[in-house]
């Protein structure tokens, strides 16, 4: 006969059971601070006084390639907000490791800045839309972990949430992955294909919920 | 016969009926974040040191049309802020058209300190003026769309909630447009004159609720 | 006889008997963020690759005065966060002049970088040490009209709530601005001093409580 | 026979008995943007445009020891959420001391992105290493110093809440701080073992709860 281990000795280590409105409240925190660092990057051009009549308006207008990359980036941004709100609406108890599945995703929304900002000087070199569309793929798939770990067995969800759903959860996170890695390997043809497909995908999967709805709807 | 979709298979597409909760902290973060770097536009003057004693006062002058737009600036989002916190005060219920049309909203309020930069740089510039005016234009539609669709049909809001409530938080936010819009057509003129209106015009909005309270309340 | 207006329609456009959870989320951001920018006045220094090994020593032995900034901003940030926790731990609801005297009084806090990158730079200079204080001493008497104001006739606390306590809140408040108004005249002489009140009054003011209470508690 | 203080006139000096949501609201604040602040280390290099194509691969490669320092504060800055989180998952209640000791945490949290940027420059220099081990340790010492006062004769936790896992906590927290001190030591020896060390502990301890956890759970 072995000691038996008191359930709440267990809880001790691995933080089981613990309530998700912290983790909210700090991913939230995360992702409004990303979301308004990225307008940071939009300098206001510095014009001697005799000139700037004559060129603040073309020197604005220069500003477009980081005004583009900036609304791209706070689209993304704000695709991640939502399914990880998506995701954190069903899951309802974390635990140390779900804790540091969350840490790593959003490790990897803080970095979005900087290829962002890569694509606004560089949006014509290769390598720079490569790495931007890497940071995009690695946060899908961290997510996608997160979900997984949460569902498999009903470890962080209701015993009521049903097998159907969890899987559209995973589709609606899941399936963007394969048109980035896509739009990441069209880039060798054209940069420029592959910045429009990068926009236009978080656009059709946050619109498309909603018409599925409505033609389920009628 | 056809099959009838569960309601839960909806609301997995629409994220209806979620708390509003988030959509809050998540906003409250970007207002603090905004009306916070608002004031990293004032840089304190590098002065040499031999000069330092003779300079600091007047270069501190020098900064004075910066902390105008700084002031003008806190004010409006102070305005936005007070704004998003009667509409969600109502607004019981969240889906995920809602999550996108706030997305928006944020990204106009965090686009202000880009033209508050640029009036606190060139406030003579009828461009710079034009462009703030719109930034706060945009601002209020998209916060009027939001009430918009929570309200239409009780959407979002109580069954019990009346029309004559809901006109008046619309005219509260739509009625300063107009204005705003007058204001920067005014910038053809006097920019100077467009800039006062810019700052009274969310002054009297924020005191007049108080003062039409009081005669009520006699 | 005249029409009675609606208690529901007076709430609109005060925003009577809103609950403080939002302007305690948005308050803590703000505090959050104003004691985190603080951080970033301390810059690494730059020294060429031969030269570091010599360098590194005496270029952040250099950043002191910073130093010495950064701590006394991050204890005067702290001491608002706890004043501001301590008033609105008592109010129990809000309207739309506590919102704004509220986001005022936040004007004054995230102003605080600024003064507080003057001293870090010129310490020695009376008027950075004058602006330092008068920045202080405005955000302690907003906190101080914000209490003022949500308790007169238990507008905003509860009706239990009797004159002692709110006397004892408000001289804890009230009582460093004297102080500061003395120091922020002591910088005519030495604004060492002066620097050196600054750091010592929000000490005193957070341990004497304690010791206070130990003595009672005997 | 003396004047009796009544015990809410106690609580007035100490804020006993406050609820600790504040507390972990504007902890997740900082804690958020700490961990966001690190990306503004990084950078994108400035190259001139006939340039770009040569130089952006070796440009970027170039930042690997800055993204070494952002990957390896992002994870200390992730312990030590993960331990307040921790911590005050156990703490039921705050009163004034504890305010200040968080507080002071705090500022030990948000101090990191300095020597981040130190050791992201000048990552040979011992001075560098062990100015952010000190950091380190200097924060879980005050981590340990907050759990140590709220548990002390259960002054604000449960008094349910056995010594056994009093001392658990205190050991995680604890003991890590040995093995910094060791790393830091080491510096004198070899700059890149200490770093590595830095990296493997909070890793380890990470982990470790889990592996504990299971063996125990068969």
């Amino acid at each position: 006969m072995h000691y038996q281990k008191q359930p709440h000795e267990i809880a001790e280590y691995s933080l089981r059971g613990l309530a998700t409105g912290r983790i909210e409240a700090f991913s939230d925190g995360v992702f409004a601070i990303v979301i308004t660092l990225l307008i940071l990057e939009l300098k206001v051009p510095e014009i001697a006084d005799d000139l700037v009549a004559n060129q603040l308006a073309p020197r604005l207008i220069e500003l477009t390639p980081r005004l583009f990359s900036f609304a791209l980036s706070f689209i993304i941004v704000g695709v991640y907000w939502v399914a990880h709100h998506h995701v954190f609406h069903h899951v309802e108890r974390s635990d140390r490791t779900l804790l540091w599945l969350n840490i790593l995703f959003l490790s990897s929304v803080t970095f979005i800045p900087f290829p962002t900002s890569l694509i606004g000087k560089y949006s014509d070199q290769e390598l720079a839309v490569v790495i931007y569309g890497i940071n995009v793929v690695v946060a899908r798939l961290l997510l996608l972990m997160i979900w997984r770990y949460a569902t498999k067995n009903h470890r962080l969800v209701s015993p009521r949430f049903d097998a159907f759903r969890v899987n559209v959860v995973a589709k609606l996170i899941g399936v963007p992955i394969g048109i980035y890695a896509f739009a990441i390997g069209f880039s060798l043809i054209s940069t420029k294909v592959t910045l429009i497909l990068y926009g236009i995908v978080p656009i059709v999967f946050s619109i498309l919920p909603n018409i599925l709805n409505r033609r389920n709807a009628i």
